[in-house]
């Protein structure tokens, strides 16, 4: 399972101000501490301004100066995921995110990934916004699936956003987004599958407890890589504890080792 | 979902040496803060030594002068059992814990079930002791089921228990449990099934990370009632998540209630 640092995001108060005001040292700061958190992603938004494409090549650029780690260009807008590619060093192991069902994103979008090769995570949306149900979820993934394929991409590289809604806003969205994960394995096995962690609580006080306690129902599920919080250290220790409940760790060895470096005790 | 105060029970020295000394004061308090913090039942085991019934007459006598709810009286010895339900006041809502095939236990134990028409725990152990998969899990519980039945009880009273094995000792467990749970739902609908979690933990350090890691996934497996130590602030704060996660919490009033409470914050 793929962790995605989630932190470099404009919908972030900090972030959105150090993009505008050009502070490198905040950016590469928030890109650094996540990468000694042990992500094997960065996500990179640079916010949806005039500016994005702009926004978006400076901040890989200085992203760049100081880790080297897969990054993964964040925008709806085709074209600041474009500006992001054609200054990132490594466009083979850098990210698409994202396109959805609609057509200009997806025109835009596949043959950048055609031609890097790259990954590319699809968003289960269609003109209707987001199905509500797994099965039809699941529908737009396969559309999604067909369009991809038909474009002569490989398949291996395409991650599915199976969504979360928050549970504040009704019944039944952490199931619908179970079931969606487990439909998808069971349905495409070639696909892999991705979620947001933290868009469960949205609305809810103690925030991070909701996501550390869906996390493991989403790992369970069988999803193949989570946008979350690195630096939310006791979500952190859950991965841990999941890795070791789910024989994703072998003889709990890292488990111990991460209780042998203090990072349990949260 | 039911839970289980697990905290009277002689594995524990405190408790060990309360039981022995006749330190009721230690027991009625473990009883109370137990019972404060939001059980439905309250487990009380009295230990294995020679005068186990009479430690458990003891201890139910001396639980029921400061709380007001269901025991579930907790042996491998019937003649305990039998001890603590003729002190217990309220006979038909006391738990028998617990059965196993053993021919002995059976014997012994359903007369007295049959009698109060009370809730009974059986473990899914048969001569060879915990069978290691799911299936073989369920083949015993049938068989359990089935001498259940024939004696004339009524199967809504009774409580499997899956078994949790600790991780510590070798794969899968986790995975055997949560299938055991939910073949359990899928074959007999009318039986319902229990887990004391902090058995998956055991071997491990910061157990109770385990524990709280452990118990998004037997919800949302189904399991009916839970062995629990309800003094875990950080396990009851992941219970509250879990429930409002799962739909067991409408409009997640119920945890917003413990936010304002102070007991998420842990």
């Amino acid at each position: 399972m793929l962790i995605i640092g989630e932190r470099i995001n404009t919908v972030k108060k900090k972030i959105a101000l150090a993009v505008e005001r050009r502070d490198a040292e905040t950016i590469q700061e928030e890109a650094i501490n996540q990468v000694k958190a042990g992500i094997d992603v960065l996500d990179v938004n640079a916010g949806s301004s005039l500016n994005e494409a702009e926004n978006m090549r400076w901040a890989v650029e200085i992203i760049q100066e100081v880790v080297n780690i897969p990054l993964c260009i964040d925008s709806a807008n085709p074209e600041a995921i474009k500006a992001g590619f054609q200054v990132c060093r490594d466009k083979e192991r850098a990210w698409a995110n994202s396109i959805t069902l609609q057509k200009k994103r997806i025109e835009d979008m596949l043959p950048l990934v055609k031609k890097y090769d790259c990954p590319l995570i699809a968003l289960c949306i269609d003109d209707k916004g987001i199905p509500p149900t797994a099965r039809e979820r699941v529908e737009v993934a396969q559309r999604l699936i067909r369009v991809v394929g038909d474009f002569g991409i490989s398949l291996d590289n395409l991650y599915i956003d199976c969504l979360i809604e928050p549970i504040s806003v009704g019944e039944g969205k952490v199931q619908q987004t179970l079931a969606t994960i487990k439909m998808m394995k069971n349905n495409f096995s070639q696909i892999k599958t991705v979620i947001c962690l933290s868009g469960v609580s949205f609305g809810l006080p103690e925030r991070r407890l909701i996501n550390r306690t869906f996390l493991p129902l989403l790992i369970e599920a069988g999803v193949d890589a989570i946008f979350l919080d690195p630096l939310d250290e006791a979500l952190m220790a859950t991965l841990k504890a999941v890795n070791a409940l789910l024989d994703k760790d072998e003889s709990c060895l890292d488990y111990i080792r991460a209780y042998r470096e203090g990072k349990l005790k949260v």
